[in-house]
């Protein structure tokens, strides 16, 4: 793959998830959206199939990393570290295209949902519930850009970040000592509804992250945009979302490297 | 292909696709049917299943567009604009024919749903929940036809549709770049859960159309029917999800010539 | 095939289809189930993959037909009629044998639904809700074994089963004309998806029998199990499930010859 | 295989099956997560996407049981018996790992559910709801570990939890039928639709065990742990989840040899 490929696809790949699975936070979060109350399901469901559709689209370009931790871990498992800034450039300028995409699509009703209550953004406001999140998030629409803990405890969301990534990455990798599936279509399917059961039985803690490029980047498009209200980014907790997932990365690497070779 | 393959068999698809979209709109809406309140996550895979249902069947005879946004993305990417108007056609007619079947399979229903109510039609009548809509629906059930907006916003809900649809064709032309994936039965079950996933994450402003003929052809039906109260056809909306997607499909075919060839 | 296979692989498989398809009928309706109240989309689902279990059970053995409309749809489309009474003999078999094992795992569901209600089968009594049914079940856990229409209205009703199983067989039919789907892996998920489509979105007014051995087979069964307060087996109804989805599957047959060959 | 490929195998994969399987018991059952409120249809999905992670990531190691009634339903078929002990001892091991690993990630969630109620483990105190369990739970937390049955027979439960083993273990048998499909990407990704349609159907009166190590593992995990207010192991029960599969298994196992060969 040439370089100019490598980044275009992680970066339209990215942009495409981020879109997507910000999307699907905006649609059940914000007011006056024909989503709000959808749920839990609704949101693991979203983000797994914003994992298919980009990295269909992105998989001929660039291989469909679309997440540092997978970029590394790969690395770790193959050895070849050349290309893992372009991948990671890639993937952070598109998570943050797509946080832009998701406040274009969901622009009114940004508006609608901060104007509505009237200290949006103040102490003591009353937390957005973003997919099922009735407390704890940080500040009124964060929660459609970035993850937040319910229960702040740094050792407990660093464990649970870890561990989710850690599946995520073992499952991508061991996917090609099964004949046929590696980086074809029914491979990036699985991958997908591994990210829906991901959610679903690990998701509860932390909101999973798992990929550094899609908590990091939509928080620095938090601090930027022009939202009335719109609360602070939780800078304090965002180290969490990125290390997790990369201690996650590398240590599926290693237990590939030990376990299935 | 020949002709009469593809009229046929976008005539028949279309009007599968609208029957089973369409129909579980119906499903979820109107009185006395076993999935009321079902809610958005039924809605969203009804669509995404009735995709399936429907490229399934006219795979063989037309290669199962189904969506003029579809037609014109392939053209702007290959080149080849000849058949288009004979795909619009067939698509047009059969997506009337499949608003049609709906009103026969939930006839009872909708003359349940229409005459329980005092003043159905009038202004000021409680709007029809179509799929977890509790507001901004223009007639009673015109929700089961065509989409509205939650919010009007000509500008955001152009662009909602514009990019959703863009997203859609590029996965369907990306998946050429997928050996082995482009039209076989992989392929189709992507396509269809990639549009579960624009439902989940981008149909919460608009209804996400991202398929003119899935909006025009069901709303001209509605205009046709004799039911009783049954409201407005909203043509002052038409415009938006017909000229969205179409926009997308350009978009998208062009995006695949600068970046994927 | 040999005639026992046909024999065994249609009665296996169709027993795991009602055990299953019963099965999520009686999890979601029966008192202290833990799945009370799960909802269409569970049904919907259950059903679905009820039709995946089955089918692959018995794909090796008989085809996996399981539904006399698609035996009656393939020997329209074939012109060869000589196995269809076997078929039909193992489906009925089968159905019966699925329903009575729906009983002996949740017969003690049955008990507590049954007599945790002072007239349970009584005119007036409140009306078992089945998969999110709210009104018009005739008898108080007929719901588990047979469907029955919210609005009594025969010609609708077998319209919706007509219409329905006809979308259904196509499907089936059509998928001989993607290379490698048919009688593959591929093409029994696809189709189970479809039953899960066809739920969604045509099932609000019947219930979707689309398969006459899914509602005369275990409708005989609830005729003959000793359950007390059972209520009625609602046989004026009986002949709608039965000929509609017979109509549906030669109807289809008819539209492969005509449009597909 | 070698022994020591087959030992790591099914202890990765178990560990990561009861990890995503109880993790979403955690997830739906626990306060202050993410996903309380959910349901049954998150609780299926979750058990079923954690069968296909666990299954990619050690198909190519031991070729992914699992499960001891898969095991021995493989051991019946094929009369070789040499390698149970090996997979069953990985499947107790994982199992028992895989439950921890819940316990660290849910970590302050278990702390916080446990001391926010007055009398959580006594006599009389509130169920926890388990997956829309709301009532027959025997401890506060034993249903993010281990079944429990709504209605207390132990006949009736035996024959569930057997008749359900007996549809998935048969299910997993007659796979090697269909060209292609054996231990291939597709096959697995069936296998865990067939397990969340299982949970639909015949999870409702004992919460699906179906797997002897997923039951008994995290039970001694449970019983072994330091949570304040845990209640009781329940061992009375404990012998029904591990008899009723086996006993599923070695049915299986015989009837495949009766009519699929």
């Amino acid at each position: 793959m040439s370089s100019s490929d490598i980044f275009l696809g992680e970066t339209i790949g990215t942009a495409v998830l981020i879109l997507l699975g910000g999307g699907v936070c905006a649609a059940v979060t914000l007011k006056r959206s024909k989503a709000v109350g959808a749920g839990w399901v609704a949101i693991t469901f979203g983000w797994g199939f914003a994992v298919l559709t980009a990295a269909y689209i992105s998989l001929g370009l660039s291989g469909a990393h679309l997440n540092p931790a997978v970029t590394v871990g790969i690395a770790v498992q193959s050895g070849e570290w050349g290309d893992v800034p372009l991948y990671v450039a890639g993937q952070m300028l598109g998570a943050m295209a797509g946080a832009a995409l998701v406040w274009v699509c969901y622009y009114g009703h940004f508006q609608a949902h901060l104007t509505d209550r009237e200290t949006a953004g103040g102490p003591g406001a009353e937390p957005v519930p973003a997919g099922g999140r009735r407390s704890g998030a940080p500040g009124p629409v964060l929660g459609v850009f970035s993850t937040a803990p319910e229960i702040r405890h740094p050792v407990q969301n660093l464990a649970t970040e870890t561990v989710a990534t850690t599946v995520l990455v073992l499952a991508i990798l061991t996917q090609g000592l099964t004949e046929g599936l590696a980086l074809s279509g029914t491979g990036v399917l699985v991958t997908a509804l591994v990210v829906v059961g991901l959610g679903l039985s690990l998701g509860g803690p932390t909101g999973y992250a798992i990929n550094p490029a899609r908590d990091l980047g939509p928080r620095i498009v938090h601090a930027l945009l022009p939202l009335p209200n719109k609360g602070g980014s939780d800078w304090g907790y965002a180290w969490v979302p990125v290390a997790g997932p990369l201690l996650g990365g590398v240590l599926a690497g290693c237990l590939y490297r030990l376990a299935f070779t």
